[in-house]
């Protein structure tokens, strides 16, 4: 087996199901360390994170910086009786590698730290620094204690990243076929909308939220919030839950509750969209309130970003693929990176059997990933 | 104690809480045997109703034929420790009765008893005929198998009603002050919407059905079903219970659950109103399901009926009172008896207490109401 199925490999067989790390980040640390790696690991509540850096006398600080940006933990695997092989025993079968996380994303994961081991070894005097950020909270409901933390402490103490490679699954079909310069921003909330609860044989006494609700929510539906732009679709505005009424039938609720969600575009920002929701319904008259959760800014490295360019030329050069250049899908852990006024691209493997039984790379694609890497590394911080 | 008074009070202390009778119904049945009527007891399932008429030789289908319709069952009364002196244990305090159905209905029973007793030792040849209708099942959630069942039977086999009193609690303040003269009629529905549940990441995949729902909730809720007339409010329609939702907000629903009411005047039939509604789910191009559900039709005894003008005429010189002539409050038996093509008027005690604890009745309006009852009987049927 080649270098980076081994370590794939190593790392698939630890049960790092959120926040759980069984061991991945010291292992990688250790060989980072032994390399020349100034390597610290973040530890907030439960989370282990692991921070890597080469170059510069490895000051802090010092500029240009490129980091990769990657997770060890998993999603649960589901009852293991209905993978081929188990989850945790990775197995190659047909040319794939099998296992969770095999995808999503400890292959990705062990090309990085393959391709940092090979740049430094071949260029140990390369410009500026070359970083490794991996946390064990990046598959979990909150991701409270994983990159997020790790952006806050880089902004307190004064760490900036000009470039971040995300290795999250984003090919379709084959590797190199499509690149993420950008994802869609997450913006939430929980509307209460208040009226007079009574009988409905009287309604002149009550006052329905329901129907009071029903025109504001028109116009929230049909809203056009932004055109979207070059990069980005329009931004979609949702209502996922709607709940009023005590069970009967004869009583006019109190209140009405409502979650709502945009998937938001760079053609807005957060604070627009919660000024317009509001202003929204004030003018319809309404008694409510609005508890606002920002899960994640939008983001977008634009065309010509020098990252953007490089990672491009690389999937062109080495994978003989144009990639599609893409904002689409969820979020990932890049939305904290963007904030701190780097370039965030994600790339890698096919992301086709992420979160599904039987999670599997493509063997000879994996050990094509840290070439992608080290060519990455090479013509950002060589002269 | 008086004669009425000794009745409402046997009739109290039986525990007769729907669907139980608790031998009330018998005991009426007896007493008005012996004076010559002829008497009936109509079992469906678990509920008792008794059929009691007198004149014209107890032949069925005879006119014109005058009923008086009360229940003896009552509702439950709640923690008896919360009652000054117990539910089912009758006390007369400061002029009141005390005690669960004294005011809704035994008191109100008992008087009719006493006064069809006293009418027809009076007047045994009255011209047509006098009936009592007693239901056991008014006050449960369905009164399937009370006045609705009986009417069904009288309309099998022939029996015409021309006027029904209900001893419903009408009286606001003082016995005589108001009087029923229809009822508005409540009409529900069950509306289920469907869309294609989706990830809100990618809601051109998916049909959101709050959205979809949104224009026809609006159209609804300010849609003018009618105007109402001299006796009638407008028509009111509500949505009592709106639901979608998975929880999660990062799903887009699949549908969309509401429960609809309608408390309509005579200036609409339930027929319009159904067409009306879903003529307007269906201009919004929505997919949906209704289950309709007819609780009772409304009805009116218009201005001018005989009855009407009788009881009006009796709260005058009786009680000195002119009476409110009122269609307002939920519903009655009365709507089963309505469209039998009868004219229904309601005339009872105070309502203040009906349904609380410490329910009571006027001891004095109490003795007086027999009066009136029979004061009708003579106005209707003699000549």
């Amino acid at each position: 087996m080649s270098e980076v199925c081994d370590l794939a490999t190593d790392l698939i067989r630890r049960r790092s199901v959120t926040p759980e790390d069984a061991g991945c980040l010291p292992l990688i640390g250790d060989r980072l360390r032994r390399l020349g790696f100034h390597v610290k690991h973040l530890r907030y509540g439960e989370v282990d994170n692991l921070w890597a850096t080469h170059g510069a006398d490895n000051a802090p600080g010092q500029r240009p910086l490129l980091v990769f940006l990657g997770h060890t933990d998993v999603v649960p695997s589901g009852p293991e009786d209905a993978w081929q092989s188990p989850p945790f025993e990775p197995t190659v079968r047909d040319g794939r590698l099998y296992g969770r996380g095999a995808a999503d994303m400890k292959g990705s994961v062990a090309a990085m730290v393959v391709a940092l081991e090979r740049f430094v070894a071949e260029h140990p005097d390369h410009a500026g620094r070359v970083g490794l950020l991996l946390t064990s909270d990046e598959e979990g409901p909150t991701n409270l204690d994983g990159v997020r933390r790790v952006a806050e402490h880089f902004r307190a103490t004064g760490e900036r990243i000009d470039w971040c490679v995300v290795g999250e699954p984003s090919a379709k079909q084959k590797l190199g076929d499509l690149i993420r310069v950008g994802r869609r921003g997450s913006l939430s909330a929980t509307l209460t909308v208040r009226g007079v609860q009574g009988h409905v044989a009287y309604p002149e006494k009550a006052l329905n939220p329901i129907h009071a609700f029903a025109p504001a929510l028109t116009a929230l539906a049909t809203e056009r919030w932004d055109n979207g732009n070059a990069d980005f679709p329009p931004t979609s505005f949702q209502v996922s839950n709607l709940n009023a009424g005590t069970g009967a039938n004869n009583v006019i609720p109190g209140s009405l509750t409502a979650l709502i969600n945009f998937r938001y575009s760079t053609a807005s920002t957060a604070a627009d969209l919660r000024q317009r929701t509001e202003a929204i319904l004030a003018a319809h008259g309404l008694d409510y309130t609005l508890e606002w959760n920002l899960s994640g800014e939008s983001f977008l490295t634009p065309p010509g970003g020098h990252l953007r360019e490089v990672v491009v030329a690389v999937c062109r050069d080495l994978c003989g693929l144009e990639p599609e250049q893409s904002t689409g899908g969820g979020t990932s852990d890049g939305r904290f990176i963007a904030p701190l006024g780097a370039e965030v691209v994600e790339l890698g493997p096919v992301n086709a059997t992420i979160h599904k039984v039987d999670e599997c790379v493509d063997v000879a694609e994996l050990e094509r990933l840290p070439d992608l890497y080290q060519a990455i590394c090479e013509r950002m911080l060589l002269a």
